[in-house]
């Protein structure tokens, strides 16, 4: 079976950029990207997250510029990560397909639909924030700082206190995660330095910004959403999937309780279960 | 085929009270108990919704005392409200079901949970609002009391503007919505009069009441609950169900776009998929 525990790591040439990606699954239909969250490479995408969804579709993981294995410098704001975006799509020879944006990755997936609508079908929207959200990647703050500041956390344990709710129950989903995410041995990312969380922080500060009207771009974004979060999210707090759904003209929005950052991760299962619903639905409305 | 159109309607006398109700669909399983919206009856529930889960469950609708065929008068509280319930379930042999409550029977719902947790198995909170909740069903205020004003308008027609957002697309499903209520022409119940609104009112203003902490209450109901809403429900905000969301243990939420309080009606496809994935789902966790 298809998955990113053992799916080869793949290299597009493009305008003098190479870019690292992943291509495994079910090849036919609408393809579906992922795009990802904050220093994280192709090695962070759990597989009970990606396989559920490969065993019926053609999936694509995809390092943006300067992250894991992809040339160049990783851009200062979400536009530019965007830029990149397009043109790997493009150099696949891909026109529309299905994308899962995962916090800085649900804010690239919008920036793109704004500036090419045709390039996305349908779009799930996870953990992440509209331009203009509210409280985004505070890694300062104290119920973060207290992690980041923990010497005797290193590599994913951060992940599991961060991406987790503070319950023993939630805790214990972090660790099963961190576990599905060591099963892969070999072909792995290099782990992105300080140079890349500093720019991909400048992306967040601008994205923050509020241009004109608040959220009025978002009614420019016609595709049918699925915005999810879990409850305790502290990376990006769910207040800001709720502006989301509230303005996104054709968006559903689905909540799980017990759960943070990494609901996606944690409810691995119902999240597959439903975004497979989600995706097979092919009308012009998001409920579905 | 079972059907709101043309279910009979029964009649349970208990403790002196008689209690009308309709009972159909697939028997056996665990019964799903409706529990309904402000000044509605048991013709207030759409087909499109109550058919679509009877074809796999038990469905009994109810008239809560004071309310269309039932005896007695209205109760002022949604506490009164509960006990009717209770005793309702309590005569049918029924210790344990599922509920659909919507509005203020969603609300009654929540307090038969806090007073006797047993009854329910799983729970759909559908466009209603927890203990302290924030403006709830202010007929007064502009965007509602300019309908009520309308002397145009009458019957159904009203609900057609006050549950539907003031969109062709959501009108649109308002007047299917209405001309489904009117499919049932014989053995209907009587239009609820003023002394029910102003019963019901009077129990809204009591359940916006904070008692102690706010929305602390919450944390003692444990079953697995959808809570769900349209995000643009003008008589019970969508912010509502945040706080139910957020404060309930274990419970998921699902929002639709382009519509208001009557989203379960104008999405009652999606709507019937998404309480079926959830009411057949037999596990610990809301998540489905």
């Amino acid at each position: 079976m298809s998955s990113n525990v053992n799916a080869p790591t793949q290299f597009l040439e493009i305008n003098g950029d190479r870019y690292a990606y992943r291509r495994f699954g079910k090849r036919g239909g609408m393809p579906l990207l992922f795009l990802q969250h904050f220093t994280g490479t192709l090695d962070n995408w759990d597989p009970a997250v990606t396989d559920p969804l490969a065993s019926e579709r053609d999936v694509i993981l995809f390092d943006n510029a300067g992250v894991g294995r992809s040339s160049g410098s990783v851009p200062g704001s979400v536009a530019g990560m965007a830029m990149h975006a397009l043109a790997f799509l493009d150099g696949l020879g891909i026109e529309t397909c299905d994308v899962l944006g995962y916090s800085l990755g649900g804010m690239v997936a919008q920036e793109m639909a704004l500036d090419r609508p045709s390039i996305f079908r349908r779009m799930i929207l996870a953990a992440t924030a509209p331009r203009g959200g509210e409280d985004i990647m505070h890694l300062e703050k104290a119920s973060l700082a207290k992690h980041f500041g923990n010497s005797e956390l290193k590599g994913y344990a951060i992940l599991q206190k961060i991406f987790f709710a503070p319950t023993a129950s939630s805790q214990a989903a972090g660790e099963a995660f961190v576990g599905r995410l060591n099963q892969r041995k070999e072909d792995r990312d290099a782990v992105p330095g300080p140079e890349v969380a500093g720019a991909q922080m400048a992306a967040f500060r601008e994205w923050a910004r509020v241009n004109g009207e608040r959220f009025a771009s978002l009614k420019d974004v016609r595709q049918p959403t699925l915005v999810f979060n879990g409850v305790h999210d502290e990376m990006i707090p769910v207040r800001n999937s709720y502006w989301l759904s509230e303005n996104l003209p054709n968006a559903a929005l689905l909540t799980f309780p017990d759960s943070g950052h990494g609901s996606i991760f944690q409810f691995s299962q119902a999240f597959t279960r439903q975004a497979t619903a989600f995706l097979a639905a092919d009308g012009p409305f998001a409920p579905y």
